[in-house]
């Protein structure tokens, strides 16, 4: 049977990245405590094309993935996982996104009844000749009181939910885990949201709130305070959303830098 | 050239809805005022199909679908592009959906700064026989200060935007306007939504919505009143949405009832 | 401290649900060969509110489905969480729907290769007084090759991906799993999608689509015989949708019947 | 009544961009041929905010979108927008970004009929000093026969529909309307698809695309050749995505690169 993908192309050019994508799995990841975690993830793996082939071999990104699904993956199998890949696809650069929710268990602040948060996260890797390089994404959810709110008016103040989205490097070798950023991040907002919160809780977190007001430039900043603290990270961007209570859209603040490594 | 749609079939189903689906189209709407608006349309449009045909003639749907794009649509001209669709596909019941965002000015409530609110609608219209059916669907964004939150904290309260979609009937003969349905539920929030708050603007609707707390509950309770006022209407359907500013999730209520006509 | 939830209302209106949205959890399903599967559920889960009452107290919800986050769920044990909640909250109808990605492990055709689908699944369960209701909802994907494109053309015929979703009710005390729902429909499409195709699966999935032209009439069609053929269905829908290769638009065909049961 | 966002801060960090976000808007753009298309967009307005303030007024963003509102718009426009922005908020960098469906008048092949494809567009525009860059982002849709799919069959071959989604830039002064981009690019798909086909262009549409196999890759390098065609474009990247009708995933390519100005 012919391999139509094998045959030459003539065009010249060297695809930068071609793959599947939209790819639903469930996977395990390893957590900070040891344990492993199943997750679902959404995956987009690619290859560079050499420009004398007419086509990749997707099936073969699948047959890597299926025998992956039952490891714990942690920032660190990614390098063999991507390895694979590169060999079975005779590619030079190889790349991975997934995307998926990730479970943290809180206690509430005051009655300490525990619920599981969900935390969106991301991995992105790459790989070219012995360069590895990984980017760790990680979303989490706060309230935010608004300061300005709060001062003009004679009681009551606007506030709303604010996601932190926080993509970030670390120097070779050293990695975060999930939880890291969560510690890292965990007082950027006004207060933490919680799945489950009593009446005693409900108080605790309004006043909190109440108390620290913080527009979206205030919980950037924050967030960009808490990170340069961490000496492992060498490159991070910060986005804050607010789907603000008072409007029908968001405001938006966004930074990015580099860290000597 | 063979018409296969036209062939026979045996199978003896016949289908209740078959056409076209997520189709995009700029349409005309008419506003209250007498003016005309552009919307940009999300169309589901579909006919049943007797027993005896193996399938429907799709381009026929784009085809009136396209004569009737430069005119102004309301409640009323879909009985008329429906009675085109029925006879264009020998259908016997045909049914049109769809959906847009509708834009209404709004002055804010102190500076009296105009901007454009938008407000996501949906028309649902078909004709069986002379009996022809419409549905006005309209989506209120609010803003919703906790009362529980209120009541047992210190200072401050938790609030929200909290999303208001209503779907009507009315008796034969009698249309609401999409305007007449915003009249009808502006006040069910703590505060109405504004793009453009200046800061006198902020200060009355953080004191406005701190003065009126609402549960999903109590905006629930209102819009259900509120809609018993209006005689035209002979059905109605509820769904509050609250996006909770100290969760990461929503709180939702829902409520239908039929009223004589 | 004051149960605000807790106080008189006035309106008179008993709201017929109300409750927790878009609650993101991981939960254990039981697969029909006895096993446990995971899978990451979107949760909304609500009761009747009494007229007298205010409110509703949330965090029970989220204390109920926390209990039940360990154990397998089949259609059966929703009654029993159904009642707790029912007792927790003093309500007289409660209502859970939760939609899932469930996976079923496939062999390609030809190379017998293993891969995992998605299926989008979906339960919908409510209980009032000692009437327990359950929809079992699958959505399934094929590929669909157009007839009237392979009559009417020399070479070639257009072909897409098609998702069918069912939902269906059983009669008293009677299950189907989502693995029956599988066996039910598999041939429905002009032929199954595989996530893992080596090239002699392929040019099987090519020809047998080929040789098995569908409209999505005849994919619905097919669906209403193949579920006729299961005695425990007492109720159901089937809804197709072909993402046209040919347009930038889907075809949808819609069907609902109910059989005595 | 104090200005909160105007008070100093002392973190010392100068944020990027922050701004308003998920705000729908009727827009006005122009036409390669002259003439005005009311567009429904979705915009990002940001600035950045140095390091002494606290907060960015963000009513001015709106205000100043109202008044551009019933403006027609080009790429020009976007520069004398960006520089009252940038104006009224004391800022140095501004930066907007609107997402919108554009619809372009097709004509079936064979029987001339028409109709209105949508198109999803993007602008992106920053000023920054006198350093004004601009981005068109433009979304076709295609259908692709797979080539693999035709040489290894007997008869068929797999086909789907694909998106390919360019982004790019032109030398200073230079610009290209989305008019350009769809004549650039109408023939790097197996086929273009149109919103209406009657049977006569359902025929040639299928006999056109089973003559004209492309892989995605084949649709990478062939918009990737069709580009450099255009000596205004100094910089572009494209990403092509196949929603596979065999599988319930999709395959991707993505190439980038910049020309010499």
């Amino acid at each position: 049977m012919k391999d139509v993908q094998n045959s030459l192309d003539h065009r010249g050019i060297t695809i930068q990245k071609v793959g599947v994508k939209d790819l639903h799995l469930p996977l395990l990841i390893v957590e900070r405590a040891g344990d492993v975690q199943q997750v679902l993830a959404n995956v987009t793996i690619t290859a560079n094309l050499p420009h004398q082939f007419k086509g990749t071999h997707m099936s073969r990104f699948i047959e890597v993935l299926m025998t992956w699904s039952r490891a714990g993956l942690s920032a660190k199998s990614f390098k063999k996982l991507l390895g694979e890949v590169r060999d079975k696809l005779a590619a030079q650069r190889v790349e991975i996104n997934m995307e998926f929710k990730y479970f943290v268990g809180l206690v509430a602040p005051v009655s300490g009844s525990p619920s599981l948060l969900d935390v969106d996260c991301e991995f992105t890797a790459s790989l070219y000749k012995e360069r590895f390089d990984f980017i760790l994404g990680v979303r989490l959810p706060f309230t935010s009181v608004c300061p300005c709110s709060k001062e003009i008016s004679e009681y009551g103040a606007h506030n709303q939910r604010v996601l932190v989205t926080t993509r970030l490097r670390t120097r070779p070798g050293a990695y975060l885990w999930i939880e890291d950023v969560l510690d890292l991040l965990k007082d950027v907002g006004s207060c933490q949201v919680y799945p489950l919160l009593k009446r005693e809780d409900e108080k605790y977190v309004t006043e909190r709130a109440y108390e620290n007001p913080k527009f979206v430039e205030d919980i950037l900043r924050d967030s960009v305070l808490a990170l340069r603290t961490e000496p492992r990270i060498t490159w991070f961007e910060v986005h804050c959303e607010s789907f603000e209570s008072i409007h029908n859209h968001s405001v938006y603040a966004y930074h990015t830098e580099s860290r000597k490594s």
